[in-house]
């Protein structure tokens, strides 16, 4: 009998299985109760290779990432700073972090059954989390202690954090609708990462917010987050009949490619078009006009990710107490020179 | 008897030693006599742990990493695409690629001793090597399999694979010359990295080639190589009370900076000074006006990286036969907006 078994059984998920098995306190009693007493009813053994792999035997925790589609959207040193911060508390406790790197033509969900069958690592950090990830439903099957870095509609009450993309974009839009703009555009992922949603949705709910009626046409699945992919998108919208005045970026490295798309059209970022990135990247930081993005330390969400996953893992969970993490990370604006008010406006002030 | 008393009695490398023991080929007859007499005297016994990693018993290779100095020097993506190539060839050979990230305030020798001691791989990738390398010396004395991206003083004949630095600096010269520069300046990495000194060689032979006494005041050492890098060597570069008309940087991140700390003075990339930057990366694509820079096919380079490991690896070496690999890999000249002939020469034709 699997723990997957276990819960259709249960008809109750198997997170809530596995955190009742573990003695989580976020499963209430009267649950914990009715599982403990169906696995010991129905022999339930737990799996042993996600058992031994549990219990560490490597001193390592690997953190996976896929080579196309996250390089391409956090760019350069995101994930670097995120290593160095999680080292920092890891070195506290001789353990190693070792990258995973899912290659781009492999499966995601493949490439994890295959790290945890050749037992590489004690617990399994995850990125680029999909709205349905089905690495999630796995690692909790096999009761891997993972910490997701990003949302995903999967799993319950496993450890994640996030970046705050929907706080992001909801900020954005007030900013931009205070300055006076009222038509603006979104230039969001093109695929089936999580985050993208919870981008739109933040979008969309601050413009209902402002009472600006949602116009489908303003939000651009652009073909890449790169610099590319921002130029294509930022193209997009230039032609669209009747023009947005400002632009909001789900990342900072497309704004590399949307202020080229913009030079190219003869206009001027922050005179002509409003723009907002979205990370504060050394990348960004050299934009000119300077870019309007939000400060996140991903040192310190490094060592946040670290500590989340040492409370899931045996050996160290007594040193991390605590509940599952569950965290948005916050970000904070830095105003640059990219989103002043509409042409149109500072024109008509002046006229 | 270790490998390297064996070399210290014998009074030669240990690479040799090393190679003369695996009955390769690039060691001359006469030695690998002389070695094999003396191992076979002095009891000499390959070391027992260097060995069963050398057989292979993980099926993964590591590539080792330094956070900070390379991800500043090359960008993230850099190395996403390298381990693409890498993976691509493993993928063939169920062989898992799996990232080393060696933290910030590590000894990277101590974290290789530890990479060893902990068996976490078949073989291992170095990068980021230095002009004398304790890595290459340990890792020759274990009898570990690896390749290194990037060449060093140390060692002898272990395999390497190199970007052509001192080729981009002699072309970007003699363009720069062609073109009527004689000013032209140098903004070098600031620490010890191999790639500086070969990068400032091939600048001052292609210097002398052209007849230009060599100004040392034109090189400077940048605190990181780095966007901040580029700015502050860039501001320092314009301080010079006698100001070069043109510039190389050791990498194309530096460009950003560079640019800016221009635009800052007032003074047009390209038509105030030529720049000519590293590689073609993602970034410099998008840089305006157009950075001339240098194509490389990293993909195809992490290919060749994998084939060099797999000519080491007991288990592979039948398939992947061969001298010991160590390739100078080619880049080729991306002409752009940044490094026209100098303004006074422009003005000097018209006028």
């Amino acid at each position: 009998m699997s723990i997957r078994e276990l819960a259709r059984h249960l008809n109750i998920s198997i997170g809530t299985v596995s955190r009742a098995l573990n003695g989580r306190a976020d499963v209430n009693a009267e649950t914990r109760e009715r599982v403990l007493k169906a696995a010991a009813e129905l022999g339930y053994a737990p799996n042993q290779s996600g058992r031994s792999l549990r219990q560490g035997t490597t001193n390592a925790v690997g953190f996976m990432i896929e080579t196309n589609r996250e390089t391409s959207l956090h760019g350069d040193t995101f994930f670097m700073s995120v290593y160095d911060g999680v080292q920092s508390v890891f070195a506290q406790h001789h353990l190693d972090l070792i990258i995973l790197p899912c290659p781009f033509d492999d499966d995601p969900c493949d490439y994890v059954r295959r790290v945890v069958s050749r037992r590489f690592v004690d617990g399994l950090f995850i990125s680029a989390t999909q709205r349905h990830d089905e690495r999630i439903d796995y690692l909790i099957e096999r009761e891997i202690p993972f910490v997701a870095l990003g949302r995903s509609l999967s799993g319950g009450p496993h450890s994640w954090i996030d970046l705050d993309f929907e706080g992001v974009a909801a900020e954005s839009v007030r900013r931009l609708v205070a300055r006076g703009h009222r038509r603006i555009g979104l230039i969001n992922t093109g695929n089936d990462i999580n985050l993208g949603y919870v981008f739109a949705d933040g979008y969309r709910r601050a413009m209902a917010e402002a009472g600006i009626p949602y116009r489908p046409e303003f939000v651009i699945r652009a073909d890449q987050t790169s610099e590319e992919g921002g130029y294509g998108a930022t193209d997009r919208l230039l032609a669209l009949a009747e023009r947005p005045t400002a632009m909001l970026l789900v990342n900072e490295i497309m704004a590399i490619g949307a202020y080229r798309r913009l030079h190219d059209a003869g206009l001027m970022p922050g005179r002509d078009m409003a723009v907002i990135g979205f990370r504060r990247s050394p990348q960004a930081r050299f934009l000119s006009p300077t870019l309007t993005c939000f400060e996140v330390s991903l040192f310190d969400m490094g060592r946040r990710l670290a500590e989340a996953m040492l409370g899931l893992m045996p050996a160290y969970r007594d040193l991390y107490p605590g509940p599952v993490v569950q965290e948005i990370w916050p970000m904070h604006l830095v105003g640059g020179e990219s989103d002043p008010p509409p042409l149109s406006l500072v024109m008509g002030k002046a006229g």
